[in-house]
């Protein structure tokens, strides 16, 4: 059985684990202040080109999002994503639960256009009784998204200008960031988003760690964030689990090595699919594909692979979503390819 | 430097790192629907004597007060706990941040007596105005401690018996539960908690995991608890992290052979100091102990050992507390005995 | 100058004001416990023909909005809406301030179709993910809607049976609900709705009430109804000032004969703008007008009549909203008719 | 049946129905934006000494505390309150529904003493790990307290001094402010209280209103204050029916003279109680008196008086509560003490 469901199915790169091992017996201080979380802030630090940014590990990505959200915005204040997006559509209303509203916005394949941020603002303040509304308050966009597509350097430029006119922070989820910093063809780099973003994250979950997402405040984070993670319950004990990870995924650009292979093994699989005729839903430069499969090739397959439903397509064919990793091997995509 | 400072300064067991080693590169589903998910589910049930126990893990303590708390209380309700105990004093308002109160009680040594929940209901429902009042919903009691104190299974009985008559859950944190239930004289198995609680916790972050809480319901999960569990953030999408680890735990009796060094360690210790004349603030059998020092000697020792600062006890002692855990060998303890 | 901006402009009926005097120094209990409460809700039990229905009065919609949904609303549950709901766009975040989302559905003139809310919750129970997203658990609609709009009989009883069928809770919002009921050409009855939902308001504060909403549960309310009131900081001390206020209103059929007034100033405004040309935004049959005007027109009768801006229609023309009550004079009508 | 339960059980003074009659077809905009409101104001902030203070209305007591501290807190802030404070007790966990801690301290007879606050923060911020609590973020005191008690201006000055030492606002709970100002011995006046706290509130449904408490902040609101009321529900369409009550009892000291009645009529009753040997359960300088009442004496004055049930006081004593109010007649008085 070949399996392509996600991009979170197997374990961490074994020099984590094999770091794990050897530091196991060392005693150090809990709750993110031992030297491992020192270190890798460091070291992400210098990546992203912001000596003094703020550097907390969380352990999942719900958590973070909830957790950087909640401790962004005002009481008053809602948080603009697209419908399509993670907050706003597969977090069993975690956002809301910390009282704040998701304003949707159209999605254009999975992104948030700026023109369509500054109508709506500018319709806001228009309107004599927004007093009576929620604010907008934060811009929270995915990259890649969830449906595998990237912004431009030139998109986020401008999400980062009507960000500032509006004085809401942007906020990136960047769960599969590797994929969408090594997709071939972008033009974003980790210093361009930490020059234009307020705060964003940095996935490990799905590259290459363990658990973790290390999430970077450029410009500073808010006061007492560190209360805020404890309140909402994202302080762990022993927070060399996630310092020592990342330290590891950011020693000799392990993060961007593995993070290439899962663009690598996608882009052979889109290749070797279209030359066998398939569709995709959408054009994904990252480690997601969505070909468009014929219900009854895909009832014939599922003994054989596994795949992400997506969604209907029309009534005798499906989007299915096929996720590579930074542990996809490439006989595996030669194997799907062939069998499909 | 000896360090003593708590019992969550070590990594994890090598027999879990071997096991995550192992197998780090099977593939398996997310969110906690794996098979080492389902095996440990299946070993602590059958540890706890409940085939149908829910059992659920999720990664910290605060995160697993507030998700068990939220999620068993009606809105009305708030959660009786020791004024000493960890969701009253220690988790930054984790519990009132998703909308309860906590009840303070008196602690007795950290414990809660069955006495007073019953005076507190019955004064509580003998006000005619009761209902402008929250109701007392739960009743939270940690075993071992946060004074590293027990209950016996008759006080345990009580407890269940007054929470019965109140139609109210009982629950145990049991961050530190393998402690306890090695301590030497405790009365109290396993089964006995999983018979005489509603909802409990078998802590793995301080005795031998690298994080993770193996919630358990013996009579079964609230409705939708998973849902509220990815709600509060805390369903990671790496569930086999967790599930492994507690596999690892009870296999070949694991837990219980890695807590009993706890005990031993700081058996030892309370022996020496106690031959050496120091006093102790507190009668504590299970890992965390607690002499009383004299300032003088405190400043002596801080280059040579770390412990907790646990409180003041005159203008010239200091009461400190010393933790020993799974991981502490017993020359560390030796040559602790010596220093002091 | 003539003011028809809003239909709360006014103060009370004087049937009202003349039983507060009459009334004012009886002494009588607190919280809702008085005997003016306790008749207003036999009457309006009478009127509903639920004899078991608990009735609670509340001083405005959005606490009223709020009140009912947080506590009907399992924690993993949001209430659906129309995009253009109160509830949803212009209560600044109150649903979402109690935990909940709001699931917001296309709007039809203002109103929820059955059509939309199966394919939703279909779509929704369809996805093997469900559980990682928020659960429809309510319908809100507003009867009249925000834009005058009326469900017919056989709307209502599509929207009860696919909140059966999903067994979620019908809630309409009644704020204008004598307006509603009073309007020409509606089948809808108060039977009806007390037999079609599951929660209903009859409002007071914009039919002829200083302030005051009347929550009907025809099948009785959920459990602790008044603790969560209180706990929502709605429990007024002098309960007397809303219940003698719907205790005047459901006497004699007060509420019924002053709705009318609203209705028929309404439509001979309409009838009358109707002759002289006006175009309308939207049909409404109730005490909402929305004629369409121009610009240039607008701004002459500025100084002369006050309206609600409603919405830009073009880049010439504007809608605006007029809006009669229960208060609303015919002459004034009459020199409205003659102005534009 | 002579009624002392409470000090609500009344409707308004007769100034005030009579303002409500005469205003009543006035058209006026809504949400407090209307004249009556800004007459209100400009008197109290007159009254209070603070032309620059900002005044809000709102409907309640419980639904202002929760306002107010919800308002003013930060995320990682509790609110500081005598254990016997209303916030701690008797609202329904109504703070803690917004997500923050009541931390309860010793309660005086009622009162927050400066010294509790003091030793309490110097605690907690000496604790290394306070930034795993909840910080203390505000000190809630009422005046008169829920005892009938009142604070020595010297006692608001050192609390005041707490506060700015710790950089917290005093917030001053005043439903019965008026019967504060009006106590025989108090040194402390209204213009004493806008200088000495942060935020308090002008009680008007227990002196002489239908409904309504005037929030007052010296100092100026939080950022957004009209939005948060209106999150929390409490923002009345018809804002008039607050403001002018407002207006009518700070027109003339009608405020003052009204409140000044319960006071004779409580010191008659305290003077009438005392020549008959009566005790008291404690001094009460306000409206509020506590006698101490044999059982069986209690059992034969039921159908002929209703006090309020305070507490038992031992097994044949009870502490009863009797309060007047600004409606209450001397003659009602010489009726109760020649009856007991």
């Amino acid at each position: 059985m070949l399996y392509f469901e996600n991009d979170y199915c197997e374990g961490a790169h074994p020099a984590i684990l094999q770091k794990l091992a050897e530091t196991n017996f060392e005693k150090v201080p809990g709750y993110g202040t031992d030297p491992y979380c020192a270190s890798a802030k460091a070291k992400i630090c210098a990546a992203c080109g912001c000596p003094d940014a703020d550097v907390t590990f969380i352990s999942g990505g719900t958590q973070t999002n909830a957790i950087v959200i909640a401790s962004m915005l005002q009481r008053w204040q809602g948080v603009m994503a697209a419908a399509t997006g993670h907050v706003a559509a597969h977090e069993a209303g975690a956002i809301e639960y910390t009282g704040h509203k998701v304003i949707a916005l159209p999605a254009h394949e999975g992104k948030v256009s700026a023109a369509d941020v500054r109508d709506w603002c500018a319709t806001f303040y228009a309107d004599a009784n927004h007093d009576h509304m929620v604010f907008p308050g934060m811009v929270y966009i995915s990259h890649p998204s969830e449906y595998g597509t990237l912004y431009t350097k030139a998109e986020l430029e401008e999400l980062h200008a009507v960000c500032q006119e509006y004085h809401m922070p942007l906020f990136m989820d960047g769960a599969r960031l590797g994929y969408g910093l090594m997709a071939k063809g972008t033009d974003v780099t980790l210093q361009d988003i930490a020059r234009l973003t307020d705060v964003f994250y940095i996935g490990g979950t799905k590259v290459g760690a363990l658990c973790g997402e290390a999430v970077v405040f450029p410009h500073g984070a808010p006061a007492h964030f560190m209360t805020m993670v404890k309140q909402q319950g994202a302080l762990l004990a022993k927070g060399r689990l996630m310092g020592l990870q990342f330290d590891v995924l950011f020693t000799d650009d392990l993060y961007t090595r593995i993070s290439r292979n899962a663009i690598e093994t996608a882009d052979r699989l889109k290749e070797g699919l279209a030359a066998k005729g398939y569709r995709f839903y959408m054009e994904s430069p990252t480690n997601q594909v969505f070909p468009i499969l014929e219900n009854s090739q895909l009832k014939a397959l599922e003994p054989l692979a596994k795949f992400g439903f997506w969604e209907k397509y029309d009534d005798t064919h499906t989007v299915m979503r096929i996720a590579t990793s930074w542990a996809t091997r490439m006989e595996e995509i030669e194997q799907l390819i062939d069998l499909m």
